[in-house]
């Protein structure tokens, strides 16, 4: 297998946007193109994470109209969907297919166009990821799905309504130093804890935005890769699996066996573990996710992480800063372009562009994108590659 | 690259069916697991196929649902969609995961449920994979673009509505020996040519029905394919292409460049050409297509293939049958399905399976899959393996 680099990248303010699905991912295509220093004619295949579109805009075939739309004709163009995890599935069979040897440039792009629909619409959509018959056609939503994730930590592991409003603090705080997020907006810790009810306790500030936008990454191999810049990201590791679909059938729900193991198989093949990263991305499309993911990959031991929040631990100037970008909750949620931003966001920090979000000298980061409510997860580990 | 085998694969019948998405899903993968005699255990990874459960059935993010349901648990799971090339590109995907040395055993199925919606919604969804803002929203569907082309091979190369006929009438009676397949009723050139307008020229029997099904291959590396079957088909080549999406915009709407450039990828890969395959499978969605694609591949000059259709060249005794299982026409046409049922299809052939409808001895077989209207075409080139 052939090493594969990350060699331009680019995104679309995230956010309600004018612009429909097809200018977003054309936008952060031809951004990430243009950072590449590549000629459009020599690309051979493109990715396009997306997960609704066909039900939000009516659009299937998304991958053919981008390749039409930014003029990529004729590179072989595929559609990848893996509900919220779409982004991190697009990118893996990316760099599968460059690391096979059979494609040298390859594009990735997420994005999704979720404005359009009211929110109802919008939450139903999200849900028919769900079982579909132990779970969605009962009526089950993520956000509920969420919340009794977040029970069980309270009582379990002494998180609080607190710890909740501490991640999201931390989130928008780093969400406004980021031009591309959707909130750009400080909260408090008693805001966040007087914001309106979603699913108890889930209140509006411990969950993420419905947004839209796009994010795109360029791959070759990393012995080409200096051709084009002198900034390769290296992908060090991936790993990718699959758990239990329905919460109830899960062993214990707080676990996250998706994400242990796709942490575990990432680090194996990048031969490093969570003590070797130095800036992570991870799906907190609820806070409390933010939590179980950092444990569950490793950073923290189990019950724990609210712990480390609480000291700064993960805030940019941290020991482990996590979602300098915002994360889901304040860069906002498209839920195709999540994976590939993350990406986006790491590589930036790996080549210290991020201005006043950027994190001291990274040399190694991890993104984690999380599809279902946690039965399939893409974890990424990317390194310096000069 | 290492080389790739077919160890195994399964089928649903194709029809009105009325098991749901997931039932047909798992039937057919687990016919592929059974028949590559593999463990379930030693599963890496799925690639499910499928363009549009979202809108169907309310499903999102399939391949995590069926890894669940037939128990491939913790095996890495994406859906990949291309229009109703899903399948060849789901393929093309799985093969790449397994060349590229990351993966072993892979299971790529592809499926769809159609006949819950009605027929204008089902012409709506397959519409919506047209050019979203020079061709959908005008009301553009796929019988009409399949008319306009059928008008011009009429005008210009002297195809009658009496040689459609004849192509109709060579599917009907393949796929009455096929037991998987949607339409097992004999036809004839006066019953073809008195039945319904659909879209003028295009009458019923020209275009194929609305079905549900599934299909399923397991692939591995082909130099560990003798440890599970004594007859690998081998992946001698692939290709995929894409084209200008709008079919106004395109230099000779008549000529398949995605078919043309697919083909010569393929056959590049496999070191082979047009005249050293002895079965093939054909994206028949209309029967001008499985004129127009076998003279964009290359068996025939452009504008004669409805000649060799007249001398029966393309009949399963021929000196190149086309569509053996019946064809998109016959075997049906469940979208996400139909890539993986060409392969499947064509194992069976080379592995002399094929009972009434085998054709004599083949030893290299293509299987051409189009998605839009042939703006993005996958095409696999199989042989033996043994």
């Amino acid at each position: 297998m052939r090493d594969v680099a990350i060699i331009g990248c680019g995104m679309t303010k995230f956010g309600r946007r004018k612009e429909d699905l097809m200018d977003l991912l054309a936008e952060a295509s031809l951004k990430a193109i243009k950072d590449a220093h590549v000629e459009k004619e020599d690309f051979d295949a493109v990715y396009v994470a997306n997960m609704m579109a066909g039900e939000t805009v009516f659009q299937t075939a998304v991958a053919s109209s981008l390749v039409d739309r930014i003029n990529l004709i004729p590179a072989a163009a595929d559609r990848v969907e893996n509900g919220p995890a779409a982004g991190g599935s697009a990118l893996k069979n990316g760099i599968l297919a460059v690391a096979s040897g059979y494609y040298d440039l390859v594009l990735v792009a997420g994005g999704e166009k979720m404005s359009t629909a009211d929110t109802d619409i919008i939450t139903d959509l999200v849900a028919t990821m769900t079982h579909p018959t132990a779970e969605y056609i009962h009526g089950v939503t993520l956000p509920a799905m969420a919340a009794m994730l977040t029970r069980i930590y309270m009582e379990r592991y002494g998180v609080t309504e607190r710890h909740l409003a501490m991640i999201a603090v931390k989130n928008h705080e780093n969400g406004l130093k980021n031009p591309y997020a959707h909130i750009q907006r400080a909260c408090t810790i008693e805001g966040a804890m007087s914001s309106g009810m979603i699913s108890d306790p889930l209140r509006l500030y411990y969950v993420c935005p419905i947004s839209d936008g796009a994010a795109a990454v360029v791959l070759c191999p990393l012995d080409k890769a200096k051709k084009y810049t002198d900034k390769p990201v290296r992908v060090a590791g991936f790993g990718q699996a699959t758990d239990v679909q329905a919460l109830q059938e899960r062993e214990d729900p707080a676990v996250l066996k998706s994400v242990k193991l796709a942490a575990e198989r990432a680090f194996k093949m990048a031969g490093c573990g969570p003590s070797d990263i130095d800036v992570v991305e991870l799906h907190d499309a609820f806070e409390i996710l933010e939590l179980a993911e950092s444990e569950d990959i490793g950073f923290f031991e189990k019950g724990t992480a609210h712990l480390a929040v609480e000291k700064g631990v993960t805030s940019i100037n941290g020991d482990l800063p996590i979602n300098p970008s915002g994360g889901l909750k304040a860069r906002g949620h498209p839920v195709g372009a999540t994976g590939v931003a993350q990406v986006v966001e790491l590589t930036w920090q790996l080549r210290g562009e991020c201005g006043e979000r950027q994190v001291k000298d990274p040399k190694r980061a991890l993104a984690c994108n999380f599809g279902g409510f946690g039965n399939n997860t893409v974890i990424h580990i990317l390194e310096r590659g000069w």
